[in-house]
């Protein structure tokens, strides 16, 4: 399933072998929550090289329901992408308004935003859901504690995910099963999940509960420690993670898979990620600028346009607008991705740190 | 510059020569009001065979301003569109909110609802703001009374639309130059509206002023009497109109050009215009639909999406949802119009229009 090609210290290059292809780690996930990369089309998607992304199993259990993705064939001939799909739990959605009700050895009792109707789901039942979705890898239902959290809660939200991964089906044809290790900020319940979930015959295993709020060196110390209990030969997901600098960061940890609405939202609100930095292309020094977005990019919105023209667009409010940048975000994080990976195929990876310090730093 | 080619009864077959093409008549123009076809590519638009749109050169010239324009080479470069480009003159934008102080022989004065500044549109300075935007055809400056006008307001319009025409730079190269006929719903006054600008050396005649409220068989008339005045070998450009049966009641009263938001405002609303007629893909019915949007379209949306998938996108506000029923719905004008072409030149046309009158008659 997982094979390490080469290492730069901690960090790893490797292979992730999916039923819709072989993926490069480390990689990044576009986040497509509701079954679309929000503005952009599967064709903008493959321009971009996108190989894989994330949707959410109990977003698209709500909505469109099962049935509706069942006959479609599942979510790939739904929404049309030809790569590998990752489906979140919805363990997450415990800290997003709207959706939890509570949780107990069972599982998590969620409520339905559309029409208040609860549904349990155990962590069987989380499984079942993503394999009806047809995702090639299904995260296993975990209990994602808010920051910040007290020890209490946290202890409570690793026995509980520690609980629910035991029952979390693994071993299935065609879709892989990803643990996922909580325990908040506190090191010695991160060093617990992470050792509970390194017996169990997961696939890959998530770092989750992180990158919502605590300091970026307390999620570095965090992945510090799953990483050095995580057993070698299994992939690593930070979950929601996040900007060129942070994946960097985790990289040189040892983590070997991201997923962030990075890209996305800048996008939309206005803000291109580019070789430069990021810039904010609402701001009126871009009026008469005639450069494309990024000169080092070969996207379609470097490729045709001007910043000139897409501050235009963001000023005027026009559709437009968001969906270059989104593209153009996107497609850079692809392309970062490579160049991260020939980095540490040339063991350049704290040179190439230290440029992209340069760049992104505040 | 404009040749008919064949006849059936008073539809024509044309061709229009541009600086950016040559373009068979009818045709319909979607419009790009803010150098952009809302939520579409010019990626997009080709891929939809799209030869001409239109803009207005009194919003480009508040924004993005001539300046920006100028040092893109023009409005076709700014938003890489290859082919014609018309541009309204801003009269219509007399009876928009926020544009318009007062009007007099010498012009239009309209504030910029961006920062309050004034400016003064005399005929001529409507034709250089064009010539510098770079559009193919010019429309004049002309003076469009609201719906419903008194008599004195319309004849006021027609005088006014009048001495500006003679104004009106012509014979320019590189761009044509098109009259525009008014007179609200009187007769008498479309008439002499029509016999002014007739006598005139124009390259193509608007007519202005309609669908804006009035009843539908009020705007037929006001057509058929302009119709029957304006030169026979200059083409006849029905502005802002319209759905397929507006256009084919049109087309048999001797229209040539159309334009309209119908497409695009439909399918940001959620409304595919296809060849069973008007879905509104909001509705419960399309959760389980499995089909295309229609079944005789070949455009991006219809080959890969189904109605289900298009229901759940507008249902989630996916701004995907509306771009993918907008460039439908802009293929379908499209094609319609091709499809009105072949009609116009077997003698079909009653024919033609009594299908689409079962189709998308009320």
């Amino acid at each position: 399933m997982f094979k390490i090609i080469a290492k730069d210290n901690k960090a790893r290059l490797g292979i992730l072998k999916t039923a819709h292809g072989e993926l490069k780690t480390p990689f990044f996930m576009p986040v497509a929550t509701k079954a679309t990369v929000k503005t952009l089309t599967p064709e903008d998607l493959e321009s971009c090289d996108v190989k894989v992304l994330i949707s959410n199993s109990l977003h698209l259990f709500l909505k469109p329901g099962l049935e509706v993705l069942e006959k479609h064939g599942g979510l790939h001939k739904f929404m049309r992408f030809e790569g590998a799909i990752f489906t979140d739990s919805g363990g997450f959605q415990m800290i997003r308004k709207g959706f939890f009700v509570r949780a107990d050895e069972s599982g998590i009792i969620f409520r339905s935003p559309y029409d208040g109707q609860k549904y349990l789901f155990t962590p069987e039942f989380s499984k079942e859901v993503q394999m009806r979705i047809g995702s090639d890898v299904a995260m296993m239902l975990d209990y994602c504690a808010e920051y910040p959290a007290s020890y209490e809660e946290a202890k409570r939200s690793v026995e509980l995910t520690t609980k629910w991964a035991q029952k979390f089906p693994k071993n299935t044809k065609e879709q892989l099963s990803f643990g996922i290790v909580q325990g908040s900020i506190y090191e010695d319940l991160r060093e617990k999940s992470a050792k509970d979930l390194s017996n169990m015959d997961f696939d890959g295993y998530g770092i989750g509960g992180l990158s919502i709020g605590e300091p970026k060196k307390v999620m570095h110390r965090m992945v510090e420690i799953v990483d050095g209990i995580l057993p070698e030969n299994k992939p690593r997901y930070l979950m929601g993670v996040g900007s060129p600098l942070e994946i960097i960061e985790s990289v040189i940890r040892g983590v070997d898979i991201f997923d962030s609405v990075f890209p996305t939202r800048n996008g939309r609100h206005g803000t291109a990620i580019t070789s430069e930095g990021m810039l904010n292309l609402r701001k009126a020094e871009f009026k008469n600028d005639m450069q494309p977005l990024d000169n080092e990019c070969q996207c379609y919105t470097c490729e045709n346009f001007t910043r000139a023209y897409i501050h235009h667009l963001l000023r005027e409010k026009e559709i437009l607008g968001m969906h270059l940048l989104s593209l153009h975000n996107v497609c850079f994080m692809i392309q970062f991705m490579k160049r991260l990976r020939e980095e540490i195929e040339q063991g350049n990876l704290e040179k190439f740190k230290k440029e992209m310090e340069r760049i992104y730093g505040t």
